[in-house]
């Protein structure tokens, strides 16, 4: 956003105009032969729209860029799933939606880092429902950062978490690792994932938005939020339902926490751009100590949900233990923030 | 943290407890003549104590090393401010600590970026208090990144501050720049300020410290955990009557806020080391429309307080003005954060 | 690395004789019950083997944790491709190898961001060839953070790069951005790109390695030189016939050029792991007027070759026009590096 | 810069001409009515002038913003020190300036992290002068991040310099790194180090500024390079003789360095701003087995010279010792960087 000057306009009055509408001016640029100033309105700044900037006396013209992801902003800050509905609000005390009574709440999306067995499916499965959590989460291919790390059981993990998650009046959400796997995940899930490791992989981008389901978008490590919101544009443009984002901590100098997690973006994806934004505090920081208060914080910066990884025993988690809750520690959280004052509302 | 396990214990099994607990483990060490393994723990694992490891069946020692900051462990979650005091908790639905009454409840720290007149000072601090905060905030030294930018009133603004203070009951919190400002500082403030781009100035930490009062310590903007509770150590070695830590944002890569808001220090400090740290989003996001989901998460994350610009008039502030709050905006966050759900718990 | 002390030893001879050989000490470990000191060694230390640790007074044992990239390790500072062949090394004054005389020197990868038109292909490729080129680069598909943004000609393209290169004697590189692409690409190549945004698609990178050629794996945006290192441990234990690793800039703070470009790594891999490495300074730092002494720095860190962005016309190219060369300053370039002091040697 | 386009210009041929000259457009700003167009140019583009781009067909104005660091601006690329000279330029094989002969060159300044006693600084001075380096360099007061680690000699150490220095015909550059120390180091030194740690410490910078010394400015590790020009700007208005700045390596997530040397930084402060900058491979690394291919590449890419730590026996350094590099070390560099090739050209 550029805001130009007229000849004779106060550059102290217009400034301060700015100010208390909480714009930043990044930089004040002079034109060469001596035309009128022109202000560059920072990205950091509150947002204002261009016509009341126009009505400040002092200023001749207002310009703005178009945006650059046209279906992310006409989507709106709700997305269904299924008769499910995960939306940007501010969720106090609701705890995990009740389930099949169309009540409002977040989204709660529980499960483990990866399916193990079929078993293990359903005992997750029977565990996090009791809790009232709506969405069944779980890896049947896995990223790993090294070849010989635990890859997924594949295909069969798939038939698993959907039998696991029907037989509990669940949805599923699972990620699709690879333009090969999409077709397979589409059919066995509510809810393609997007790791962050793949939220620059437009290809796969592409396969997944032609499934036509909605799609959980969790943020690259080091993306921008408007490479972020941009990713959407490639899931909305190519035919995805829905794109509900997922911060789950960035990458730092910082090593007490896994990852640094985000929540100023979290706040604006929900009030400013009005968009549903899911929150993994168990990838965000990594420490289980941790993700009660930060659950909170999320829910308080305007999370449409959280993601958080569950197991019946960390100890034999095949991946992502350590950052893991037990089904009792989850049930702990789950009543927190479910309580009168919960919801960090 | 290493865990060296016995020559016959079964590495799956060790690896399994402590994932159980938390624990990451960063590498395996294997000992050149084929003694036994070592599990060095990653840093972003969750707190248990030794003696626990030591006892989990295979493991045949557990090392630990010393903290650096033995002063800042000992100092424990509350800094007494004159009779006012900051502590580390979860603060929900109290609002601003009622004053005098003794009503625990977080810190609101609220004033403008810079002073700039008597009068405005007045005008501030009166509006501040009659909405229930204690601390009364304002810069007479200013560290500007330009030297051609306002450099603050200087001496002045610390009297006008205190007078302004005095007259409402509040305490003063406010930033000494150089080592020659802290006598003066010193004798006007309650609380002493070390600013982000001082955080690492060791030669004035020592000064600040002599001065024997309260110090908040704001987080340098690419400082480390332990480089912070390192600056905190320094401060008590030298005389201060307590730290307080206060996070305002980091550098990163985006441009959509001003910084990135690192909840998950302040849930690490609050939580885990219980040590009291104020959150301060106006700088931390520097964004006017995204303070109050913000300053609610803080307080849902563990927040002792909170820090946030007020200015009466936000477009004649003489530094920081877009990120300021009016008066009124303040006290719709107060009200909001004092409700019976409030306080972001 | 872990070394432990003798109960006797004395510990500050011990570090001395550590710093003596340029390892740093990230930790001091105590043993709970008294037992003896360990030193955890930090990652950003000199390479020192085990074994001459081990000789040293008062060091009772030294604990190394394997590689988890046995084949990167094993492959060594040279990649074949084709009859061309890429290789660590202090490349001054040798210009661009001569083709087909088996001379050494640095390899020089020169070419458009996008293949425009097969008349564009032929037009570089001659014009690179002439000045002693040995690789030509161009994108047939392109990673666009936009879905809106030109997305590269397709499969037309890998015809057009083919037939130029082979009418002058030129190598292919050029990326395969999805898995669907990889037999095309593979076809028509000679090495394999694996570009940023997909350095850590585990996907990719399997169906890529199978197709058994050389490949060229950009550094991701926010990837450690270990993340790197392992995604090269999946090419080589997918089938790739070599990896060579290029550092392209990584995401920084800092607007004054587009990324940052990290020569310490290329140092690293070049020096110590003997690893060939390609510096990429176009979009190491965006910016064609440092394209020059960044590529003479590039050579002098320890880069196996250059790899550098050449239109015949940047006005008219479809992507990143702003950062590519004109022939004619990238021949300025060519013969600065071959020069007698060349090769930033 | 901004540069707006006449209603009937033709977008396409205005982008291909920007594109041409090396501009990035960051933004196109539409005006709100339906006017002309407005490209926003990005930071990291080429240096063009606002003149050529005028006269391009299609524009009708460029807006430029003022340097908000003239005086940095004014310096130009050459710091006198006594009748020593620090400048920006391409040393190739010219190893150290030989002194006294009036000869040109990169600047070395070479020495401990920290002064031990005058002995030492007798050792160390002798051995430097031997192999023709000219600046001596060494820590009297030391900001160390933990408050009981060795803090340096103090006032002795400075006078231990400066006799030491003068035995062997060198310069001394040394930090002061509190406002109390300013008088007692400008007194013994020939030129003021300000470390990264102060670098935001506008305090200090005002103070050693009116010493009226040369300065050499330390980059901050997480300053950009407009603050780092702006933190010179403080050092010249308040009367520094001139500055020179040293890039010593930025933060960043990876470990297998110290800190991440920014040659791109160097390159656009030496090339296009024509300012004399000096690079630390020794913090920029912190492994002394590649300050060797780092301080070629340091020269290659405009370094106007390099310190290195040194010390006659880095086992036995009362700071830093594993990142300094023995006498013998350092000749070895030294007659590298000297030969027909050297100096990274």
């Amino acid at each position: 956003m550029i805001v130009s000057l007229k000849q004779d306009a106060d550059p102290t009055a217009v400034m301060g105009e700015l100010a208390r509408r909480g714009l930043w001016v990044s930089r004040v640029e002079h034109t060469a032969g001596g035309g009128p100033l022109h202000y560059v309105i920072a990205p950091h700044s509150a947002a204002v729209g261009a016509d009341e900037l126009a009505r400040i006396d002092g200023i001749s013209a207002v310009t703005v860029s178009r945006s650059s992801h046209p279906l992310v902003d006409r989507q709106g800050p709700s997305v269904a799933v299924g008769d499910a509905r995960i939306e940007a609000g501010s969720w106090a005390g609701a705890g995990p939606r009740a389930r099949g009574t169309g009540a409002r709440g977040p989204a709660w999306m529980c499960g483990p880092c990866s399916i193990e067995s079929e078993e293990h499916a359903r005992e997750v499965a029977a565990g996090v429902a009791s809790l009232g959590v709506t969405f069944l989460r779980g890896g049947a291919f896995k990223p790993r950062t090294s070849p010989y790390a635990f890859q997924g059981v594949g295909v069969d993990g798939l038939v698993w978490l959907r039998r696991a998650a029907d037989a509990n009046g669940l949805k599923v959400v699972t990620e699709a690792l690879g333009e090969a796997d999409v077709p397979a995940v589409a059919e066995h899930t509510d809810m393609i994932q997007v790791g962050s490791r793949n939220m620059h992989n437009y290809a796969l981008l592409k396969v997944i938005g032609k499934a036509g389901k909605p799609v959980l978008l969790k943020r690259g490590m080091a993306a921008t939020v408007e490479e972020w919101l941009l990713s959407g544009e490639y899931l909305l443009s190519s035919g995805a339902a829905g794109v509900v984002f997922c911060e789950r901590g960035i990458r730092s100098f910082d090593e007490t926490t896994r990852n640094l997690l985000d929540l100023g973006a979290v706040a604006l994806l929900s009030h400013v751009l009005r968009l549903p934004v899911i929150v993994d505090p168990s990838h965000g920081v990594g420490r289980r100590d941790l993700i009660q208060p930060l659950a909170r914080a999320a829910l308080a910066a305007g999370a449409a949900g959280l993601m958080i990884e569950t197991h019946e025993d960390p100890g034999r988690a095949m991946s992502d233990g350590p950052q893991a809750l037990a089904l009792a520690e989850l049930g702990v959280i789950v009543r927190d923030l479910s309580g009168p004052r919960g919801g960090g509302s």
